[in-house]
């Protein structure tokens, strides 16, 4: 790396550069963000809690006097609506008053107390308290797709400062401008609080040993990591290569399977489920799920499960609505390339049937450049829908690989048994989803059991994207959702992955008063 | 590995081989015993806890049937004496039964409940509720010190069948021969209470190949390892280069540092603290901690860190506790020659000096071979204390080499300042004990947010060795003490490391009723 390597962003709408220069973090830069955080760290764990609450109040409420920059920066870099930049931005202020309040109840402090026996023989037991408290600086890897929430003020840099833990930010490098104007907002409220300067560095990079850099200097005690399952799978080989081995908590990728209940009552007795129940309200909800924000989320509904002789009723529903959509710029150009061969992968696979295609093939049904899509931006997709057998499908390696972007696979199915065979296809899935009625109890009894196996969180009659932040969130699952199933990068319990527990042997109770 | 490689154990007094012969596990061995065990996990998730409960107790039942067999052989093969493997042998069962009632209650499924809101607007707000479910089969690895409580039936089994997931252990190879009896045991109960085959199966090997392949098969969904550093690091590896990486809970080494407050009251004022108010008491108890086990602990009190002023006298009351003990047997002659090598780099460090030698060495001073201990067996091993002051430790990287069996060093200090530079060295460890007086409460006040710092556990006027096994426990550390400071082995805590959250949202609850 040298000190004069920098970079540009790209309006995602043209493909064309956007103002401003990114420099590339130097060893020098993370050496100086990292120990600067460790001196904050010692002041930052002290501080009561309630200043961390009012610290992140203040982020969001600064954010808002920004907001219109903020915004038209975040729709220029991402080729966002503005309904759905604007409806981001609500989130990430929404998650900053939340965690917010969950620092000033200190919620992540569950503690434990087993009392002791001075006259135990053969010797007293010793009182014992559990306590938890910070691991120490944080590095935060934003993720593409959600430039205000999960990025520089986003979900794990919320968590951190709300449990006492410095942050250090490498920026998205394909919304670099986005990042800098809100980590300008972050560095106002470290000057105007009062709070030490090493609470928060924001640094830019694109090049993978720039992130590398970052989580192997000593200083850094955890990682929160969202991206691609090959990018989190190098920073953990990182993470554990170092002198002092540190967890990285990925969220990496998922498929999030939604099976359509076939609608038997028993053997022999044929009765209509939810697929023909609410044919209509289903395909909606799948399409709309489908496009938000052009696919680019890491709950979009990858895959749906259901009978093959429901499937032509379904997809005529769908693709009728799917014309409704247009194309809409990829996040870049190297996403956009990553969707071109997932979706080539798919079309050119034996048994891979197209339902929707680029909006110049509607007539004719042939499979066609994306000429049309171009003509609206050279990042612009419209989006894809392919159909397939389940042998296919699982032969074929096609239930576990996402594609980032606006595309979907059905999984036609001969029967029950098979979509229940499909569902333990499955290894590990951010989202499972179950379309059910009455009439599906059986199904829905067969089903829970194995979804719940795979996947972090289990869905009744709903869609995977547009997630709740609350108490019971979970958003993680067994790989490739996450690195370790048992943490979550969303919710209330994002906050257990930057406090580890201390126990205190037979110290007197105001000794720890400050604990 | 051939399926003819056979090893045998040793009886740790006399270095001679015992009878039985143990077959390293093959890979079809491997295969089998995982792909049982995904066949039982089947059942076991979903069989009522208080079955499994039943099953923790019918086991340590069992063990007392057979407990003169197990002692007899476990004695054999540790060198142990008859009161630390009876002592063993009342945690382990006690621990069964501590953990069959943790089961009854199901402690680890702390439950969240989001209410939810069909009126908001512009969506419905669905209600969630997670729950936490068991992840699948653990792989167990032993530790050498501990046969009977952290080995086939001890902590990791516990947690593991407990929360219902069943149980692949590697025996270790210093003490196949108790595991044996211990697998025996819990086979009998498998089959006695109708539990499916693959609940539980032993397996022998002490080649790295063995445990790397056992971590590598695609059925194991989390690893409990108690070991060396490099060990666990070498599995860590292995679990994160599988095609879905699943985590290893490694609970790896220390020093367990143990401070001895100055009894400053101010500056310029002097006031005897707790090493002059208790200097007899704390000799003794810092002796027997160090002797505790032959120093066959993970709680070893490795370290002593106190004034320069004080040391003399504490040395001298310490080296005629010493005189009272006499040679006991390492482990193996691999525990035994790394001693050797620790003890020797120690003694061959300038500025180290030693304060309690071998028997043999007691009268003239010098630092002699270990003729004497090797008079009473060939892995007999005295304990050995050596001294260093404060800086040459920091420098010459004395604070963090453990080394296994009865080896300590004190680390002496020009004042109260150096004490306190001394604990930030620290970067890891299972514990930091604190002796301190009325006397001494400004040195306390600034020692704990530093220990706590590096430490899992930190004890008030009490010493490392002697755990509580309670909800308050925690038995884990920043690393070297654990890969990941967050998780415990050994506690009520402990069972979480084999479950992960699962959120269902929207689902009626009564959909939920068998979760």
């Amino acid at each position: 790396m040298t000190d004069q390597d920098t970079f540009t962003a790209y309006n995602a709408a043209t493909g064309l550069p956007l103002p401003g220069n990114f420099a590339e973090a130097t060893a020098a830069d993370i050496d100086k963000a990292v120990r600067s955080a460790e001196v904050a760290f010692e002041w930052l764990r002290e501080c009561r809690p309630q200043r961390r609450g009012e610290f992140l109040r203040a982020v969001a409420a600064k954010m808002r006097l920004r907001e219109p920059e903020i915004l038209a920066r975040c729709e220029l870099e991402t080729g966002y609506l503005p309904e759905r930049v604007r409806g981001e931005f609500m989130r990430a202020t929404g998650q900053l008053e939340l965690f917010a309040g969950l620092a000033e109840e200190s919620v992540w402090d569950v503690r434990q107390f087993d009392s002791g026996n001075p006259d135990r023989k053969p010797f007293p037991q010793p009182e014992m308290r559990r306590r938890m408290i910070p691991v120490g600086p944080v590095a935060v890897f934003g993720a593409c797709n959600f430039p205000l929430a999960i990025s520089v003020v986003g979900n794990d840099f919320v968590a951190a400062i709300a449990v006492g833990c410095p942050v250090v930010v490498k920026s998205h490098p394909s919304h670099p401008g986005t990042c800098k104007l809100l980590g300008e907002v972050v560095d106002e409220v470290v000057a105007e609080m009062d709070f030490p300067e090493g609470t928060f560095t924001l640094l830019h990079g694109r090049r993978p040993e720039t992130s590398v850099a970052l989580v192997q200097h000593p200083g850094i005690a955890a990682v929160g990591f969202t991206g691609s399952p090959n990018g989190g799978r190098a920073l953990a080989q990182a993470c554990l290569q170092r002198e002092r081995p540190i967890p990285l908590f990925a969220e990496l990728g998922s498929t999030n399977p939604v099976f359509l209940a076939p609608g038997f009552l028993a053997p022999g007795i044929l009765a209509p489920g939810a697929v023909e129940n609410r044919l209509e309200a289903i395909a909606s909800g799948f399409t709309t799920s489908l496009r938000f924000g052009n696919g680019h989320m890491c709950t979009k509904p990858g895959v749906v499960v259901m009978l093959d002789r429901q499937a032509k009723a379904f997809a005529e529903a769908v693709v009728d609505k799917m014309h409704a959509g247009m194309p809409m710029p990829m996040l870049s150009a190297g996403i956009a390339d990553a969707f071109d061969q997932g979706v080539a992968k798919l079309a050119d696979t034996t048994g891979v049937d197209e339902l929707y295609g680029p909006r110049s093939a509607r007539s004719d049904g042939a499979v066609p450049p994306d000429d049309q899509a171009a003509s609206f931006g050279p990042w612009h997709r419209d989006a894809r829908w392919f159909a397939v057998d389940a042998i296919t499908a699982a032969e074929q390696n096609l239930l576990h690989c996402e594609t980032f972007g606006p595309v979907s696979l059905l999984i036609r199915c001969t029967d029950e048994e098979q979509m229940l065979w499909v569902a333990k296809q499955f290894k590990g899935s951010l989202t499972a989803t179950l379309h059910v009625d009455q009439e599906d109890a059986a199904f829905q009894a067969r089903w829970l059991p194995i979804a719940e196996r795979f996947a972090g969180r289990v869905i009744y009659n709903g869609w995977p994207t547009g997630m709740e932040i609350g108490s019971a969130t979970h958003h993680g699952g067994p790989y490739p959702a996450s690195l370790d199933g048992r943490s979550t990068s969303v919710g209330y319990a994002s906050l257990d992955r930057f406090v580890r527990p201390v126990c205190y042997q037979g110290w007197p109770e105001k000794a720890l008063s400050r604990v």
